[in-house]
Protein backbone atom coordinates (compact mmCIF):
# COMPACT_ATOMS: atom_id res chain seq x y z
CA UNK A 1 0.00 0.00 0.00
CA UNK A 2 0.78 3.70 -0.46
CA UNK A 3 0.72 5.47 2.40
CA UNK A 4 1.04 9.86 2.30
CA UNK A 5 1.99 11.32 5.77
CA UNK A 6 0.92 14.81 6.35
CA UNK A 7 2.50 16.86 9.14
CA UNK A 8 -0.54 19.83 9.00
CA UNK A 9 1.20 23.53 9.46
CA UNK A 10 0.57 27.23 8.34
CA UNK A 11 3.64 27.98 6.77
CA UNK A 12 4.72 24.70 6.33
CA UNK A 13 3.08 21.43 5.32
CA UNK A 14 5.33 18.55 5.89
CA UNK A 15 4.29 15.81 3.40
CA UNK A 16 6.24 11.88 3.24
CA UNK A 17 5.12 9.04 0.42
CA UNK A 18 6.08 5.18 1.23
CA UNK A 19 5.04 2.14 0.02
CA UNK A 20 4.81 -1.06 2.43
CA UNK A 21 4.58 -4.15 1.19
CA UNK A 22 4.99 -7.86 3.39
CA UNK A 23 6.62 -5.32 6.29
CA UNK A 24 9.29 -4.28 4.22
CA UNK A 25 9.21 0.39 3.56
CA UNK A 26 10.17 1.79 0.28
CA UNK A 27 10.30 5.57 0.24
CA UNK A 28 8.76 6.98 -2.34
CA UNK A 29 8.90 10.96 -2.09
CA UNK A 30 9.04 13.77 0.51
CA UNK A 31 9.46 17.64 1.02
CA UNK A 32 7.20 20.28 2.02
CA UNK A 33 4.45 22.79 0.67
CA UNK A 34 5.53 26.30 1.86
CA UNK A 35 3.23 29.30 1.22
CA UNK A 36 4.77 32.75 1.38
CA UNK A 37 4.12 34.63 4.69
CA UNK A 38 3.70 37.88 2.84
CA UNK A 39 0.06 37.01 1.29
CA UNK A 40 -3.35 36.87 2.84
CA UNK A 41 -4.62 33.94 4.71
CA UNK A 42 -7.49 32.88 2.24
CA UNK A 43 -4.30 32.67 -0.44
CA UNK A 44 -2.23 30.59 1.18
CA UNK A 45 -5.36 28.30 2.39
CA UNK A 46 -5.61 27.44 -1.50
CA UNK A 47 -2.47 26.90 -2.10
CA UNK A 48 -1.84 24.67 0.58
CA UNK A 49 -4.93 22.76 -0.40
CA UNK A 50 -4.25 22.93 -4.71
CA UNK A 51 -0.95 21.02 -3.66
CA UNK A 52 -3.06 18.54 -1.21
CA UNK A 53 -4.97 17.55 -3.94
CA UNK A 54 -1.60 17.65 -6.72
CA UNK A 55 -0.09 15.47 -4.07
CA UNK A 56 -2.91 12.69 -3.86
CA UNK A 57 -3.82 13.28 -7.85
CA UNK A 58 0.19 12.49 -8.04
CA UNK A 59 0.69 9.52 -5.94
CA UNK A 60 -2.68 8.08 -5.65
CA UNK A 61 -2.11 7.07 -2.05
CA UNK A 62 -4.45 4.56 -0.34
CA UNK A 63 -4.05 5.87 2.78
CA UNK A 64 -3.79 9.38 4.17
CA UNK A 65 -2.20 9.88 7.67
CA UNK A 66 -2.33 12.99 9.37
CA UNK A 67 -0.86 14.56 12.85
CA UNK A 68 -3.41 15.76 14.97
CA UNK A 69 -3.19 18.82 16.68
CA UNK A 70 -1.47 19.31 19.79
CA UNK A 71 -3.74 20.62 22.47
CA UNK A 72 -1.86 21.73 24.88
CA UNK A 73 -0.15 24.26 22.09
CA UNK A 74 -0.98 28.43 22.14
CA UNK A 75 -4.26 28.89 21.20
CA UNK A 76 -3.27 31.32 18.14
CA UNK A 77 -0.63 28.52 16.68
CA UNK A 78 -3.54 26.02 17.01
CA UNK A 79 -6.06 28.11 15.57
CA UNK A 80 -3.88 29.16 12.16
CA UNK A 81 -2.44 25.48 12.08
CA UNK A 82 -6.43 24.37 12.78
CA UNK A 83 -7.33 25.99 9.11
CA UNK A 84 -4.70 24.61 7.10
CA UNK A 85 -5.70 21.15 8.79
CA UNK A 86 -9.25 21.70 7.35
CA UNK A 87 -8.41 22.58 3.70
CA UNK A 88 -6.33 19.26 3.97
CA UNK A 89 -8.43 17.04 5.89
CA UNK A 90 -11.51 18.49 2.73
CA UNK A 91 -8.61 17.22 -0.20
CA UNK A 92 -8.77 13.93 1.32
CA UNK A 93 -12.40 13.87 1.43
CA UNK A 94 -12.68 15.23 -2.24
CA UNK A 95 -10.89 12.19 -3.66
CA UNK A 96 -12.70 9.91 -1.60
CA UNK A 97 -10.23 9.25 1.38
CA UNK A 98 -11.01 9.01 4.46
CA UNK A 99 -7.51 10.36 6.98
CA UNK A 100 -6.41 8.04 9.79
CA UNK A 101 -5.03 11.05 12.43
CA UNK A 102 -2.25 10.11 14.70
CA UNK A 103 -0.88 11.87 17.77
CA UNK A 104 2.96 12.87 17.88
CA UNK A 105 3.04 10.44 21.59
CA UNK A 106 1.50 7.36 18.77
CA UNK A 107 4.10 8.53 15.87
CA UNK A 108 7.00 7.80 18.92
CA UNK A 109 5.39 4.71 20.20
CA UNK A 110 5.39 3.19 16.73
CA UNK A 111 8.31 4.34 15.21
CA UNK A 112 10.78 4.23 18.12
CA UNK A 113 8.74 2.15 20.64
CA UNK A 114 8.55 4.47 23.40
CA UNK A 115 6.23 7.34 23.36
CA UNK A 116 8.28 10.12 24.79
CA UNK A 117 11.20 9.48 22.90
CA UNK A 118 13.38 12.40 21.56
CA UNK A 119 12.67 14.07 18.09
CA UNK A 120 16.01 13.23 16.90
CA UNK A 121 15.34 9.80 17.93
CA UNK A 122 12.45 9.80 15.74
CA UNK A 123 14.25 11.26 12.79
CA UNK A 124 17.08 9.25 13.06
CA UNK A 125 15.03 5.65 13.17
CA UNK A 126 12.73 6.97 10.57
CA UNK A 127 15.80 7.53 8.04
CA UNK A 128 17.08 3.67 8.89
CA UNK A 129 14.07 1.77 8.34
CA UNK A 130 13.68 3.74 5.18
CA UNK A 131 16.91 2.97 4.39
CA UNK A 132 17.74 6.88 3.26
CA UNK A 133 21.76 7.99 3.22
CA UNK A 134 20.62 11.56 5.73
CA UNK A 135 18.25 12.90 7.41
CA UNK A 136 14.81 13.70 5.74
CA UNK A 137 14.65 17.79 5.37
CA UNK A 138 12.90 20.03 6.42
CA UNK A 139 11.97 18.41 9.72
CA UNK A 140 8.03 18.28 9.10
CA UNK A 141 8.98 16.19 6.38
CA UNK A 142 10.56 13.74 8.44
CA UNK A 143 7.55 14.10 10.59
CA UNK A 144 5.48 13.12 7.98
CA UNK A 145 7.37 9.88 6.87
CA UNK A 146 7.35 8.89 10.34
CA UNK A 147 3.24 9.18 10.38
CA UNK A 148 3.42 7.55 7.02
CA UNK A 149 5.27 3.95 9.25
CA UNK A 150 3.08 4.71 11.89
CA UNK A 151 -0.15 4.09 9.74
CA UNK A 152 1.19 1.44 7.93
CA UNK A 153 2.08 -0.30 11.48
CA UNK A 154 -1.40 0.24 12.57
CA UNK A 155 -2.71 -0.51 9.51
CA UNK A 156 -1.04 -3.55 9.79
CA UNK A 157 -1.66 -4.85 12.77
CA UNK A 158 -5.37 -4.42 12.15
CA UNK A 159 -5.25 -6.10 8.78
CA UNK A 160 -3.61 -9.09 10.78
CA UNK A 161 -6.58 -8.39 13.27
CA UNK A 162 -8.70 -8.74 10.20
CA UNK A 163 -7.52 -12.15 9.23
CA UNK A 164 -7.00 -13.53 12.33
CA UNK A 165 -10.94 -12.91 12.82
CA UNK A 166 -10.21 -11.17 15.94
CA UNK B 1 -23.30 45.63 -2.42
CA UNK B 2 -24.01 42.73 -1.34
CA UNK B 3 -22.98 41.44 1.30
CA UNK B 4 -22.74 37.80 2.70
CA UNK B 5 -21.91 37.67 6.38
CA UNK B 6 -20.84 34.61 7.96
CA UNK B 7 -20.11 33.12 11.40
CA UNK B 8 -18.04 30.43 11.13
CA UNK B 9 -18.75 27.07 13.93
CA UNK B 10 -18.34 23.49 13.89
CA UNK B 11 -22.02 22.08 13.83
CA UNK B 12 -23.25 24.92 12.39
CA UNK B 13 -22.28 28.10 10.14
CA UNK B 14 -24.37 30.87 10.41
CA UNK B 15 -25.21 32.95 7.27
CA UNK B 16 -26.84 36.34 6.75
CA UNK B 17 -27.00 38.17 3.04
CA UNK B 18 -28.07 41.80 2.96
CA UNK B 19 -28.26 44.20 0.28
CA UNK B 20 -26.82 48.01 1.10
CA UNK B 21 -27.41 50.91 -1.00
CA UNK B 22 -27.54 54.97 -0.44
CA UNK B 23 -26.99 53.89 3.02
CA UNK B 24 -29.97 51.65 3.16
CA UNK B 25 -30.18 47.90 4.42
CA UNK B 26 -32.27 45.00 2.72
CA UNK B 27 -32.62 41.91 4.24
CA UNK B 28 -32.13 39.58 1.36
CA UNK B 29 -31.50 35.75 3.21
CA UNK B 30 -30.65 34.00 6.71
CA UNK B 31 -29.83 30.84 8.10
CA UNK B 32 -27.67 28.06 8.55
CA UNK B 33 -25.03 25.45 7.40
CA UNK B 34 -25.83 22.53 9.71
CA UNK B 35 -23.72 19.20 9.60
CA UNK B 36 -24.54 16.21 11.80
CA UNK B 37 -22.42 15.33 15.07
CA UNK B 38 -22.69 11.61 13.52
CA UNK B 39 -20.11 12.09 10.55
CA UNK B 40 -16.36 11.94 10.61
CA UNK B 41 -14.80 15.59 10.67
CA UNK B 42 -13.75 15.22 6.94
CA UNK B 43 -16.72 14.79 5.36
CA UNK B 44 -18.03 17.76 7.76
CA UNK B 45 -16.49 20.38 6.41
CA UNK B 46 -16.98 18.65 3.05
CA UNK B 47 -20.76 19.67 3.45
CA UNK B 48 -19.74 23.32 5.13
CA UNK B 49 -17.78 24.08 1.96
CA UNK B 50 -20.05 22.51 -0.51
CA UNK B 51 -22.59 25.11 1.06
CA UNK B 52 -20.63 27.48 1.41
CA UNK B 53 -19.61 27.75 -2.71
CA UNK B 54 -23.74 27.14 -3.25
CA UNK B 55 -24.48 30.46 -1.61
CA UNK B 56 -21.37 32.32 -2.97
CA UNK B 57 -22.67 31.17 -6.49
CA UNK B 58 -26.28 31.53 -5.48
CA UNK B 59 -26.05 35.32 -3.95
CA UNK B 60 -23.16 36.49 -5.86
CA UNK B 61 -21.89 38.43 -3.13
CA UNK B 62 -19.39 41.49 -3.42
CA UNK B 63 -17.96 41.06 -0.21
CA UNK B 64 -18.16 38.59 2.31
CA UNK B 65 -17.41 39.48 6.05
CA UNK B 66 -16.39 36.68 8.57
CA UNK B 67 -16.48 36.45 12.35
CA UNK B 68 -12.43 36.55 13.36
CA UNK B 69 -11.91 33.44 15.88
CA UNK B 70 -12.21 34.82 19.96
CA UNK B 71 -8.49 33.85 20.99
CA UNK B 72 -9.65 33.95 24.66
CA UNK B 73 -11.83 30.63 23.98
CA UNK B 74 -10.67 26.99 24.84
CA UNK B 75 -8.50 25.49 22.55
CA UNK B 76 -10.25 22.71 21.63
CA UNK B 77 -13.27 25.09 19.95
CA UNK B 78 -10.25 27.40 18.94
CA UNK B 79 -8.85 24.54 16.72
CA UNK B 80 -12.14 22.68 15.63
CA UNK B 81 -13.92 26.46 14.65
CA UNK B 82 -10.14 27.30 13.17
CA UNK B 83 -10.65 24.08 11.04
CA UNK B 84 -14.30 24.86 9.45
CA UNK B 85 -13.13 28.51 8.79
CA UNK B 86 -10.01 27.21 6.58
CA UNK B 87 -12.95 25.57 4.39
CA UNK B 88 -14.91 29.03 4.58
CA UNK B 89 -12.26 31.07 3.70
CA UNK B 90 -10.90 28.85 0.66
CA UNK B 91 -14.32 28.26 -0.88
CA UNK B 92 -13.96 32.41 -0.95
CA UNK B 93 -10.45 32.41 -2.58
CA UNK B 94 -12.06 30.06 -5.01
CA UNK B 95 -14.73 32.44 -6.14
CA UNK B 96 -11.87 35.38 -6.43
CA UNK B 97 -13.13 37.04 -3.14
CA UNK B 98 -11.02 38.21 -0.39
CA UNK B 99 -13.00 38.21 2.98
CA UNK B 100 -13.06 40.88 5.62
CA UNK B 101 -12.30 39.59 9.09
CA UNK B 102 -14.55 41.94 11.87
CA UNK B 103 -13.95 40.85 15.57
CA UNK B 104 -17.27 40.68 17.54
CA UNK B 105 -16.41 43.88 19.52
CA UNK B 106 -15.86 45.36 16.20
CA UNK B 107 -19.14 43.85 15.35
CA UNK B 108 -20.54 45.48 18.63
CA UNK B 109 -19.26 48.85 18.06
CA UNK B 110 -20.50 48.92 14.20
CA UNK B 111 -24.05 47.94 14.77
CA UNK B 112 -24.55 49.39 18.56
CA UNK B 113 -22.23 51.85 18.86
CA UNK B 114 -20.56 50.64 22.02
CA UNK B 115 -17.80 47.36 21.71
CA UNK B 116 -19.04 45.63 25.03
CA UNK B 117 -22.94 45.83 23.75
CA UNK B 118 -24.49 42.75 24.66
CA UNK B 119 -25.53 40.06 22.47
CA UNK B 120 -29.25 40.60 23.22
CA UNK B 121 -28.75 44.57 22.11
CA UNK B 122 -26.92 43.49 19.19
CA UNK B 123 -29.48 41.03 18.02
CA UNK B 124 -32.39 43.63 18.47
CA UNK B 125 -30.73 46.65 16.85
CA UNK B 126 -29.83 43.82 13.76
CA UNK B 127 -33.88 43.02 13.84
CA UNK B 128 -34.55 47.14 13.60
CA UNK B 129 -32.12 47.58 10.72
CA UNK B 130 -32.81 45.15 8.33
CA UNK B 131 -37.02 45.87 9.25
CA UNK B 132 -37.68 42.60 10.06
CA UNK B 133 -40.96 41.30 12.10
CA UNK B 134 -38.93 39.37 14.33
CA UNK B 135 -35.90 38.00 15.59
CA UNK B 136 -33.56 36.15 13.22
CA UNK B 137 -32.98 32.60 13.99
CA UNK B 138 -30.68 30.63 14.73
CA UNK B 139 -28.68 33.09 16.39
CA UNK B 140 -25.73 32.37 14.58
CA UNK B 141 -27.74 33.80 11.67
CA UNK B 142 -28.46 36.96 13.30
CA UNK B 143 -24.22 37.20 14.33
CA UNK B 144 -24.01 36.86 10.62
CA UNK B 145 -26.36 39.49 9.70
CA UNK B 146 -24.63 41.55 12.06
CA UNK B 147 -21.15 41.14 10.57
CA UNK B 148 -22.86 41.83 7.06
CA UNK B 149 -23.70 45.04 8.65
CA UNK B 150 -20.81 45.89 10.18
CA UNK B 151 -19.02 45.65 6.67
CA UNK B 152 -21.27 47.57 5.06
CA UNK B 153 -20.51 50.45 7.52
CA UNK B 154 -16.60 50.10 7.24
CA UNK B 155 -16.70 49.50 3.49
CA UNK B 156 -19.32 52.49 3.14
CA UNK B 157 -16.90 54.72 5.24
CA UNK B 158 -13.75 53.32 3.32
CA UNK B 159 -15.50 54.40 0.30
CA UNK B 160 -16.50 57.99 1.33
CA UNK B 161 -12.76 58.19 2.57
CA UNK B 162 -12.09 57.35 -1.29
CA UNK B 163 -14.26 60.16 -3.30
CA UNK B 164 -13.29 62.78 -0.33
CA UNK B 165 -9.54 61.56 -1.62
CA UNK B 166 -8.54 61.06 1.80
Amino acid sequence: MIILGIDPGYATVGYGVVQYERAQFTHIRHGAITTPAGIPLHLRLKEIYDDMLTLLDTFHPDAVAVEELFFNTNITTGIQVGHARGVILLACAQRGIAPAEYTPSEVKQSVVGYGRAEKRQVMEMTRVMLKLPRMPRPDDAADALALAICHAHAAGSQLTRQKLGL
